[in-house]
């Protein structure tokens, strides 16, 4: 049996997406036993719950010894705010376990890379049911946790994923951890391409050393009051140049149900 | 006579616009003679020019020994592509001017403020005087210009001030000055509350050390799915207070026509 602990770091899931995912589950993954915190629930303004119980749910879920996986149901906004407290906050407990998001979650995932915490890896949210093709999001997960491994790498280095938005804010951060020598995958979502361009130049200057950057799906990039003049392979390639990073191509990576499973770091 | 150079290290600006900068100079400031560079109304893409064009303009400007002062004359986006290689074009005639502009050419201002270059200062742009108002804050440049003091500084501290989307991008890259011991003003436009505080957790992590943090006006928040839950200023002490950073009140700073001028450093 694997056991999941599954927490809403940022916005709650609505239950009923949750419904979805347990029926999935059980229906298909009978030795995979989820539980959703009810912290996943709660409404607090923006968030699923206040900063204390957003905080001591992850909290709680990464220090049981009896919980193999923590699993981002949703994203959204509010990682950030629990993060630096919940590092320090982490026990032994927690080294043993797989930690899977993307997203805002990246925030929590970047942190645990950083202190080489259990095993960070970036895939769908449980809240990606929602989407079209959401089920087999879902199952790629649950196959995940049920020992299936991921995709093979597609270079030699050490690897890791993030949505470009939450690895601008990670940059310069107590979170960021050291990606000299790693691929770097990033994918955005409803972001004007200017706003991507801007994104790129702030996290190229933290990447120099990297091995490499892919670039993942860019979606739903809102229409602006002018074209911006060149594509977001166009941007990569130009910021990757700019800072002797070499541009590796694209990745399978995005806010979409096609979103593939990045382990964290080197895969042998 | 004070001369005055603009150019558009972003977008461009609209000739009428241009015009009526021209116009209210020639009839209310006679001995301040304003020269708008062709490449203030080129069109390429997103851009005022490609840029090697873009680049070439503000060199061009900083580096000539008969301009007193490099007025931005549109923000937009853009300033970042070309930053780092102005740095490395400047050459001594640079160092006895002016530089004024706000939001995006913030970039422009914080390398030169990193590198000692002139004298750099926060205030309206020639593109403001399409505001409401719009006359008097080119009005409030051209005052400055002519040699009249900026407002009295609220704080004995040097102080600077920067759009929060624009330092965020600023802060650990090559063109980042240390703001160890001083007051920074912020000021956002049209960003999610959400992403405010997003913007809040990066800034502050990058302004340790910071004399105090001042909060500028935060105008056109797009309506969310859900309410935040704060307000810009609840959000601005919650970070200060996690980042052991003295939160300091308001400034008159803002995407709008009342934005003051802030001379970058100590005003002594």
């Amino acid at each position: 049996m694997t056991r999941v602990a599954l927490v809403c770091p940022g916005k709650p899931i609505r239950r009923e997406r949750a419904d979805a995912v347990l029926a999935l589950a059980a229906a298909e993954f009978p030795h995979v036993e989820l539980a959703f915190h009810p912290q996943c629930f709660v409404e607090h303004g923006h968030f699923a719950g206040d900063d204390a119980m957003r905080l001591a749910a992850f909290v709680e879920a990464a220090n049981d010894p009896d919980v193999d996986a923590v699993w981002f149901a949703m994203g959204g906004y509010g990682a950030c705010r629990i993060a630096p407290e919940a590092m320090a906050a982490l026990g032994e407990a927690t080294r043993a376990k797989t930690y899977l998001g993307y997203s805002d979650t990246g925030i929590l995932l970047g942190g645990l890379y950083r202190h080489g915490i259990g095993r960070p890896a970036h895939g769908p949210l449980a809240g990606d049911i929602r989407r079209e093709g959401g089920e087999d999001a879902i199952r790629r997960v649950l196959r995940f946790f049920s020992g299936e491994p991921a995709p093979e790498p597609l270079d030699a280095a050490p690897t890791v994923a993030f949505n470009l938005m939450t690895l601008a804010m990670l940059a310069g951060t107590e979170l960021m951890p050291d990606l000299t020598g790693h691929v770097v995958m990033v994918e955005e979502v409803a972001e004007h391409l200017y706003a991507v361009d801007r994104l790129f130049f702030h996290v190229t200057q933290a990447l120099k050393g990297a091995a490499g950057l892919r670039l993942g799906r860019v979606s739903d990039v809102p229409e602006n009051d002018r074209p911006f003049g060149m594509d977001e392979v166009a941007i990569a390639q130009y910021w990757c140049a700019k800072s002797a990073i070499p541009y590796l191509g694209r990745a399978d990576i995005g806010h979409d149900a096609a979103n593939i499973i990045v382990p964290f770091g080197a895969r042998n």
